[in-house]
């Protein structure tokens, strides 16, 4: 461990434990995750990635048609012919949202859609619940009758309707009053405390993989719910592209760990009851949007 | 309503419901507050409020001695004298905390702590459940057997402790490996998802209760832990005081919602079931973490 840290650290230190030193108790996170074999980790269909460039960096997106199939058609399609390119991120409310999308005021100077669809279904949720799809935490979810992952994205169920739950990181597709008003062009992402309140009151659509950072810092807007007041407090978005339309190149890598693994029990196990030796007191509790879900670049 | 918000708001819309519309249905957040009297709000002392200026804006902390008396006493200590200004918030990691002190790497470099004490004990909870104090939520919450407020703290009890729990906004007293390692020198605020697996693991000793965004949005580190690589990417603190060290004119004037009133039940209540017109679903359940108390500046 750097000198420094000894200082400094404090709250939270994910050292490796000597060898021999953990049989005797849970292995660490990042003990399961340098044990973990490629059978844990999967690609992300690039037709399923979002690129999106701002001027301090890069995040990439990761797409759920599995809960919002005309969403992220659409969504798709908007990328493809660079409808989000120019445009910009007008609101970051703190604890709340980043959210970004054409921020005219007059209709009648609106970007247009080019062949995308101007109307949308709502896809608050997934009919129904797919036993074999859903893998459950055991833990109690307040908010719903039973959270888990479902491929890769936190969810929750009540056994009638599966939903894309809305944790730290998770990509919405705002709409107004109407429930069917959103076409996936003003899309947000969760940079607070979740806000598990909007389940099954909006269409959740994906979640960020890598670069939250460069959404989580953006200046507060002062205005009503967080919304910049001049134009040049906005971020421009630099490009906001679909990876499988990218050149080979300039499409990201990476891995995501699957969700429906012994790994993945293991890890989630791992944050449950805290195996460092810096935890004193084991929860035996965690929340569904406490649980992380690992990305990294292919060796 | 703003006529941009119509266009670009989606998401969340606090408007004021008109009049007549809401004896059928529960009132909004800020109809309640609206109705709110005097005695539904309470002046901090300002022997427990910090003052913490950096570069980019003011925070206002309260301190919570009902939890830990002897790091309070003692970061009231270190702000008189005057500790932290000139050193530096040296870590922001993405969904977790920002957390300052002294970035000195060599112990023979570090400064002074003044009258203040090296060595304190260890104040994860405060042992009891003091039932008038306590002021519960009825919602379950997973890490405790009961979660509720006091004295306007979000707060946690197994019935034979209680503790000021890890909420967005919580501030904390970085230790080390040991228990009792930490003497108030090195403090964290809470900018992510409630970490709520720190709860018993550390001492808390207050919250945030405005300026957020000026914590909040500090650039990320890219070291271990969300530790700045360079010390000029560290955020300078230009000061740290205790308000009432500070002139008359000088100290923050503000206001906090009681946590122990009818008032706050009925808030809690319109977060836990919203009666806006957006929401088509009711959540009927909160996370204590959910739960924002209010401050206002008074009129």
């Amino acid at each position: 461990m750097p000198t420094r840290l000894t200082r400094t650290a404090f709250i939270l230190v994910l050292a490796a434990l000597p060898s021999g030193a953990y049989a005797a108790k849970g292995k660490t996170m990042a003990e399961i995750l340098e044990a973990s074999t490629a059978a844990d980790w999967r690609t992300p269909d690039p037709d399923n990635l979002l690129v999106l460039d701002l001027p301090g960096g890069r995040a990439v997106i990761e797409l759920a048609p599995y809960f919002a199939p005309e969403h992220v058609a659409n969504i798709r399609t908007l990328a493809r012919e660079g409808y989000w390119n120019g445009l910009s991120i007008n609101r970051s409310q703190d604890n709340f949202v980043v959210q970004w999308g054409d921020p005219a005021e007059d209709p009648a100077q609106a970007k247009p859609l080019g062949s995308a669809k101007a109307k949308l279904p709502a896809e608050f949720a997934r009919a129904g619940y797919d036993k074999t799809a859903f893998h459950p935490v055991q833990d109690r979810d307040g908010w719903s009758k039973r959270a888990g992952f479902v491929q890769g994205f936190p969810a929750a169920t009540d056994r009638k309707r599966t939903w894309l739950a809305h944790c730290y990181g998770t990509l919405g597709a705002g709409r107004g009053n109407e429930p069917d008003s959103s076409n996936g062009t003003e899309l947000y992402v969760v940079t607070g405390q979740s806000p598990r309140q909007l389940d099954l009151n909006i269409t959740t659509v994906g979640r960020v993989l890598q670069g939250m950072e460069h959404l989580s810092v953006l200046p507060r807007g002062t205005g009503p719910l967080g919304f910049y007041e001049k134009p040049e407090q906005r971020t421009p978005i630099v490009r906001l592209a679909l990876a499988s339309a990218l050149p080979d190149a300039e499409r990201p890598r990476l891995e995501v760990l699957r969700t429906d693994t012994a790994t993945f029990d293991a890890l989630v196990e791992a944050r449950r009851n805290r195996s460092d030796d810096w935890y004193l007191h084991k929860a035996g509790h965690i929340d569904l949007c406490n649980i992380p879900i690992s990305v990294r670049s292919p060796k």
